[in-house]
């Protein structure tokens, strides 16, 4: 098949490889001419314009974007001025779900279907394929099946699921058709919210297994402080965090591709000195949370990891401060400082 | 009555004070000889040691500890030579009630009563009175009443709860015999777990009302971070939180003495900028989120509470370098330094 | 002065009371021909409708909502289409600021004044006054401060904030301008978040104490459960909950009105054997979390006392059907029935 | 190489079955006659006392304990008695790390060596082999080295760690010395922290997900619950969970063992109808959450994952009846029932 990408960042890029690889043609658009260039002499075709990509695709057209958030919605909106009824965008980036919603209507005014893919894989896709959260109208998202096959891992990617018999479901493939427009980001952001809880779950455990020896360090007696009533329990000064990471690696169920991540980080740097601390983060942990909240659904988890890198940020410290001065003014306590 | 004070710190010295001005005798020793002057200038007897101390008293005795948590122990088994049968130690300070529960078993052994009198009010406590929380032996708690009845703020600090008829209970006027030993600092060590509570709620709230103009402060669009959706609705960058905080003081259900304190604090220093926002925690709140953790009750606030104060003072920082590596390993993230 | 006040409810009628008691004169509107008659014996004015509540009043007119937050934004479109330039409409309900600030940019093309008012006080308001938090244009905030100052406490209801010398301000008096439409309602929402957060602080609190006999309850030795390390740690079950509330009533830095209320009903039913513990949320918690998290600002406590109010409802029962799921997989272990 | 076996549940007899497999000798000891007969039938040799078992092993002997935790304790009391000096205890239960910090001590005393040996694997165990987290002396550890590797899974369970090269680590089969005494359960008991956490992530994202239809749903308009503002963004009520599980499993970051499980779980039972949602925690959830609190490093996520276990038991009921009570009391709002 043939399909427009626009958006060669480190996502967009892979995917047009990836789609080349598997016999597709790709007509390539980015504002960074090297970008291009460099897909160009690897098969893809360039496109100077959206006008100029849209002609080089036929009837039933379809453009996929890989676009920061910010940019996605103009996009969409030229583009509707130049596709024709009948043609497709399919956002692959991480556009909020409620865009999908309200682009979809727009599009279909236009008789253009408008798909929402959410799409993970980072920067690995290319060799382990994408695995594709799909929201949109049958007929676009029927018709571009081979595009998202070719984009998702393949059954092999994992050990068949017992039960499961007969032909391989797509989402045994790596994909899925999760309902209307909307549905593959809503799907594809709580995706991203249990990915942030997961994360967090496994810091804080490391973190936990750090700070086993502190009944080794020496700490003041005064009225501010309460000593250790244990010390004896907490004399683990020693325990190898890389190696903790690494023998959780094999027979155990909390075993996962992002524990191997963390293994290999914590081998390669044992304190992680090169890091800070500060933890961005990109939209869909926060959609999560709203969504949990709006529905009446408990989230603590996923909005405790939420949180934990907000203050990482340091957005929490006015609130430390009102209780540095609250302690101040009922008990004349006098702010520590850091030792 | 005649008791002893060891321990003359900020919560001893005042509680003598309250006693003598209620016409109580008082026999004092502390490490600090200055300390000791002051309050024999006004009116109390000194102690230069223990045995002293006790000499001083006539049976059955009374000496009552305000000592940091972590020299009482060895002060109570010092105690315990020098005391007869019949005699009393009340423990004042910020012990563990488990602490208590050991001591009360040891003191038993020699029959002299162990009472634990988890103590509130802070610097305020001289003039509003003290709350108290006890626990420990009949005898010696319904022999010591005159001396809590003189400690404790009477029945005339809050209004009379609406159904509460005829005559005025312990409770009412401020102190309480919660049940056996350790029952007081039990009760005591809850109220502090609510206490850190309360104070990260308005922290918290005031916080959000802070940060209520991040519409109007522009974001750069990249595919690290989305924007925000919708910055209409995030235009507040001039309330006054000192206003705020002193509006919510009259009408509204918000309304307590923290709310007042808080006041106090952001009028005189709007912007906090006398804290580095670095906040302790004196043992209760730890041992309230473990109490609630043996037994199976969920305490999500008080322990949420508790971790934000341990996040201020930097324990989280390699939890979030494991989050930041994580990142990297999947996504490619390069982390972002501050602003 | 004269005033319209729309929606007759426990709210609505009772800041009739209070403004009629101090002098002004109200037009009242509501569904309910009982509730506006109950009123018109009172010295208010009834109106059949909004157009003949509007032809009641003189210009600049003011016409208040005390309505439904369903309800409020049709009416106020009814009004703008019967109210004049330079008239006024308050909206004293349980909006969203977010509406507030759609809904004064529509007025504003009227040359109406939109006035959001958050109004804490419940049913005690009448006595007690209202705590108001006002948002809206200077000029109609401004022209009804003899309103604001009629319904809210006055400076009596709490002792002056040390610091503050001379003329009495607005805050003190328990009312608040505190900026642009939407300003009051944002203001108040965190309000209502912190009182959340308040409310479940007290109630984990006395449920811990309530817990705090579970070693004296015998636990089976089974491979499922762990025992108790320490079970002589856990033997209060004697302690009275009710007289703990009491207590921390005097001389407690977690005093508050809030505890006295809870000091009350615990009173009244010491095991709040009425309740089956279902808590409702009105909408401003649930907004409160959200801002929270549009700003990038962590609220751990005001965002777990939201879920546990969800939680209360039977909402995290699916997701506690997972865990039983996922723990039969990969540990045979068969679900607990309730014992 | 000969050891002995004592408690033959589900772990115990699966261990022995994987020890003898690769050769090494098995004496086994259990309450159950049946469950010694069944091993006995498989190459085990029976001993029916711990004098017997000792009596079959050759010096330096090592008795495996797989017991419940109310019960180690006592069987290595006894065991103490009748073994010998340079003798070696295992517990591979689930022990807290304190009670082998004593146990250690206690043995050490006898010139036995004890190890602890925390154990994952469940009942998948005896074919994917067991993950070892050890503590320990030197001597013991070493010289039980081939029972060890005989357990874990070995080298090709996972893919080589990148960076890691030359002979394969301990960790890298799935076993690891941690430390001395206590450091095996203190490793384990945070891999079960972190399993909690896990869990609950997956369990809330999914039940974010089956609450995505909620804007289909008709909700009253009454003062007390806010209408959801935006119902058109919350239309999913087509969302097949178990088919999203499955997606998940290839090429995302959150794939892992509990998401294979999870998957499994949903695709035999859709909407987990066989389960109530009563969730049990073994202790070491607990403990982890306790370590964390004691070391003052925070871990908001584990300690969310077992305050959501606790509540799923009920025990958070009165917490919330508190806060019903307290909105009766302030604002005269009637509790609602189950819809």
């Amino acid at each position: 098949m043939k399909i427009a990408m626009v958006g060669l960042g480190r996502m967009g890029a892979n995917m047009v490889r990836r789609l080349l690889r598997d016999g597709h043609e790709c007509v390539v658009h980015d504002i960074s001419a090297d970008a291009v260039a460099a897909l160009v002499g690897e098969g893809a075709e360039a496109a100077s314009s959206l006008e100029d990509l849209v002609s080089r695709l036929e009837a039933p057209r379809t453009v996929w974007l890989m676009l920061p958030a910010a940019i996605t919605g103009g996009t969409v909106k030229n583009l509707l001025d130049v596709l024709k009824p009948g043609d497709a965008i399919v956002d692959g980036g991480n556009s909020s779900y409620r865009d999908d919603i309200d682009r979809a209507a727009a599009a279909a005014a236009y008789d253009v279907d408008y798909v929402d893919c959410g799409t993970s894989g980072g920067v690995w896709g290319l060799d382990r394929g994408y695995c594709l959260m799909i929201g949109g109208p049958d007929r676009a998202v029927t018709r571009l099946d081979p595009v998202f096959a070719s984009l998702a891992p393949g059954v092999d990617a994992a050990a068949r699921t017992p039960g499961r018999h007969g032909a391989v479901s797509q989402a045994e493939q790596g994909y899925l058709h999760c309902g209307p427009p909307g549905a593959g980001h809503f799907v594809k952001m709580v995706h991203n919210g249990v990915e942030y809880a997961l994360m967090a779950a496994y810091a804080e455990g490391l973190n936990i297994i750090r700070g086993a020896g502190v009944g080794r360090r020496a700490t003041g007696a005064d009225a501010e402080t309460a000593p250790l009533r244990e010390p004896q329990y907490y004399p683990f000064d020693t325990i190898d965090l890389g190696e903790v990471a690494e023998v959780w690696r094999r027979g155990s169920v909390i075993g996962s591709w992002l524990l191997d991540l963390t293994a290999q980080a914590l081998l390669a740097d044992p304190d992680l000195e090169q890091f800070t601390g500060r933890v961005s983060d990109s939209g869909e942990g926060r959609w999560t949370s709203i969504a949990a909240i709006e529905e009446g659904v408990p989230a603590p988890l996923l909005t405790a990891a939420l949180y934990s890198r907000f203050a990482s940020r340091g957005s929490e410290v006015f609130a430390d401060k009102v209780q540095s001065a609250q302690r101040r003014e009922f008990g004349g306590h006098i702010e520590r400082s850091a030792e």
